[in-house]
């Protein structure tokens, strides 16, 4: 049966999501010392880590918080300078240099493209506008408005309101949990990206691939 | 006396605060079209305007409420869309264009600069570093931080903790109730910069200026 639709993870699957957040970071923390902050980089970066590992990435304070646990008096110009290099950072994701040729090449050749996504919609939206590849997607499934993370019932969901069988839809993710498992479970074709923080490890996805250049060749294979 | 500390407010008085605004709202209702919403863009911004009338500025579902009063079921596309729009108008915000050279004259001049302002304390320095003129600033006196908004005692409490006199310091800003009555009230030299939304009207203060170009020479006059 010739494929029909393809669905695409965002973080670490179009963009090198690990590396900006970690550049975010250490760029927050460079503004903070240009502010005016007398601490070493090592000292801060290894404080911001431990918060957000206490507290989550969704957290919205890690800043405040890091100023507090330096007890700092006036401490609204190190914030802000943290928040502007942080967002400053984020709003300049780009994505994996094959990616948008690689898109529309798929465009071209008639498939209907899809995002499949867990996180919060508005954030996941926003990554893909900065990333300027908005346009490209028939449609963008986010488990925020699914009302569940990546499952196989997810899945299930997304196939019937694409009117799709499974066997003419392809996942394409990084993680083998939560992008190749599920999927798999409802007959989905997977491709597992080795790129990012989840490279390693166990693949059980029919394709396993470095990067997306050769996607649409690929595509074409399974047909 | 001769004069040794300046105060500055900052909108409308070091960037047109009130045009970055209307642009941004504005560039924030096109990116929600370019998304696909089919309405044109007059009812989109005189809906938003509505609802930031409604709510204050400083509410944070602007857009959300316009995508509900639209009822708009998938809305987190043109959210997202909106909010970065918004934000990358908020972010490129520009001084008056004599601003940076003029603060870097009255530096060379050996005065004592800094911020008076209402608002929000990260807010305020996030501007201020938008601006890239962070570091001319001796220190930054938010309300926030202060207790209080721009008052007799407001001024007050600066000239206690920088030191100084009130007839050897000048507030400059472009409201005559926030900017110049205050700090006339408490001694302090004051000038008006007729600019922004708040150009007309009366002005109690020793010198009106339509821009702050001259402003290391009118100093000069004064000592």
């Amino acid at each position: 049966m010739p494929i029909k639709d393809i669905f695409f993870d965002i973080d670490d699957t179009l963009f090198p999501s690990s590396e900006f957040a970690e550049l975010a970071r250490r760029n927050a923390v460079r503004a903070m010392i240009e502010m005016g902050l007398g601490e070493t980089q090592e000292k801060l970066h290894s404080m911001l880590i431990k918060i957000i590992a206490k507290k989550g990435s969704n957290y919205h304070n890690h800043f405040n918080d890091l100023c507090a646990a330096l007890k700092l008096k006036k401490s609204s110009r190190y914030v802000a300078a943290a928040i502007a290099a942080y967002h400053n950072t984020k709003t300049s994701i780009l994505p994996y240099p094959e990616i948008p040729r690689m898109l529309l090449k798929l465009k071209e050749d008639g498939y209907g493209i899809y995002v499949a996504t867990n996180g919060d919609a508005i954030k996941q939206w926003d990554k893909l506008i900065r990333l300027g590849i908005e346009h490209y997607f028939e449609d963008v499934f986010v488990s925020e408005e699914m009302g569940e993370e990546k499952s196989p019932s997810f899945f299930r969901k997304v196939l019937k309101q694409i009117k799709a069988k499974p066997e003419e839809c392809i996942m394409i993710g990084d993680r083998e949990a939560s992008d190749i498992v599920p999927a798999k479970r409802v007959g989905i074709i997977t491709i597992r990206v080795r790129r990012g923080k989840h490279a390693k490890g166990k693949s059980t996805a029919l394709f396993d691939v470095n990067n997306l250049e050769k996607l649409p060749l690929i595509i074409k294979k399974i047909k």
